[in-house]
């Protein structure tokens, strides 16, 4: 089979993927994505992770805001604010067109690989795009003040600005990986953690029976990117999150996090004199620019990820 | 209580409360509104006559159109069509945000019939919109080819081309009227039948246990408008559903149809020729202008049906 197979979070993972299909042929490369962060809202379907994914990679994403659709506009949601709805979490008119295709196409009992492969055809993808699993998966967290809520109550209701005190995946143990996600994981030259966040973004998609047992037996050929640069998450809160789950806000506590199932770890410059530490922990480090603020770096990094002994 | 209670369908129904409104006080005015074209799309519960009367009535109805919201835009449906999805019925981005607040009240375990009034409020509606019940009831049409299809596929998706032999209520048998309905039809001066169409949207509301009967115990104080001007519909197919369903296509059909349970029926001024084969049915006949062109119709219209002596 050959190939790379993506595990993906969400904004940190599509903008690797901006650069990986540029290095990898479209039938050599398979996005593994998150769907923790789905939800239920308004009778929706939404599935924030694989949205930003297809959006991103499609070019759609709005450059002005850097999330959400170009062309956006908000009207269904100015609605739903006149009624005193809930509208904490913000949807698009276009966005909507998404949710109200997949809600409906669940509806009729097609599984979401099937109809998220619909959406990414209908935007020109054509590498592979797979929901981790087809069953409900739900990132769960704990907060002090109101014990456990949803991923999206915590990260868009709370602006994730409460910490957390325990991550647990709900019905995780009871999904199976969707059609194609171990063959894919099984098959490929090389497995790519992408630069999401590790606690609630790559950990559910290890959560799906089966996943991680992949990663910790080819873990040589697993190669992870650092979302932690200079102590600090580029984006989210990672950073605040590592810390909260007992580690530190490093590539070092990164490092400790992924080292049974990581065999290398990218890492930036900035954290260069971090590198023997992580080397302690066992894996192999490679030292390059990260922060993909432009189209050559994020080429260059998707390079060193799909071969890191380029880099080295 | 005394009031004017109106059996509502959509359009007819919204139009003559723009007169009512005028002509009776906002606490002593109830809309009694038919559900049974309701449905569920792509996860969404849509409930189109009680937003017809909302939008109508409040004035947000797109003049230009004659139909949907003022201002109203299409972007989430030009996705569901980039996709591939159900676009046969269109939903605007605005009318969306009404769905999206409905489904997810509904889905809190609240009642339609509060919801829509949080709904009317938030227009600035001040007299009562009831649906006639919260509980599942779906009008369902029988076409040749097809057999039983919903009242949507049929109104919508074959624009109502085809025959009807039969209407059924899917679900009427085991529904409740909503909180206030007999209330409202019991202690009323006035019954009012909306010129909605008496085969798929008045009788859906009759078809409600206990509805019919308060009108047929009280028929003297009900009063019919015709929704069939010179043996045409002014909107729709109540025309040719007369005819398919073994009536004439006239007001001696609609008063055929509606004899049981309304005292007098109001009809146009092209019909005068046939008041007398309407009161040969046992009906009283008032003979008046019924096109609402314009408010100053539309209101003598809803004085002649609050007070229908006054015409005579």
């Amino acid at each position: 089979m050959g190939g790379v197979a993506v595990v993906c979070g969400g904004v940190g993972a599509a903008r690797l993927l901006n650069g990986l299909v540029e290095v990898v042929a479209a039938d050599e490369l398979t996005a593994v994505v998150n769907v923790g962060d789905d939800m239920e809202l308004h009778g929706l379907h939404i599935s924030p992770d694989l949205d930003t994914v297809v959006y991103t990679v499609s070019g759609q994403v709005s450059r002005e805001r850097g999330w959400g659709l170009e062309g956006e506009t908000w009207q269904a949601m100015e609605m739903v604010g006149r009624y005193g709805g809930a509208d904490w979490f913000s949807l698009g008119d276009r966005d909507l067109g998404t949710h109200l295709f997949r809600t409906d196409q669940l509806g009729l009992g097609r599984p979401l690989s099937e109809v998220t492969a619909d959406i990414a055809s209908a935007w020109g993808l054509d590498f592979t795009i797979l929901p981790v699993t087809d069953d409900r998966l739900r990132t769960m967290v704990t907060v002090p003040d109101d014990g456990e809520i949803s991923f999206q109550e915590y990260f868009v209701g709370r602006q994730h600005s409460v910490p957390v005190t325990s991550v647990r995946f709900d019905g995780a143990e009871r999904t199976r990986p969707a059609p194609g996600v171990l063959d894919a994981l099984n098959g490929a030259d090389r497995i790519v953690v992408a630069p999401s966040n590790p606690a609630v973004s790559i950990d559910p998609v290890l959560a799906v029976p089966g996943v991680a047992e992949v990663l910790r037996r080819r873990r040589e050929a697993v190669v992870a990117v650092s979302p932690i640069v200079g102590g600090k998450a580029l984006k989210g809160p990672a950073d605040r999150l590592l810390v909260e789950l007992g580690r530190e806000s490093s590539v070092v506590g990164v490092a400790g996090w992924y080292r049974d199932l990581v065999g290398t770890l990218v890492i930036d410059e900035v954290d260069r004199d971090l590198a023997d530490e992580v080397a302690a922990l066992g894996l192999e480090v490679v030292v390059t620019e990260t922060i993909m603020a432009e189209p050559a770096i994020t080429r260059r990094l998707a390079e060193t990820a799909v071969d890191p002994a380029s880099a080295r």
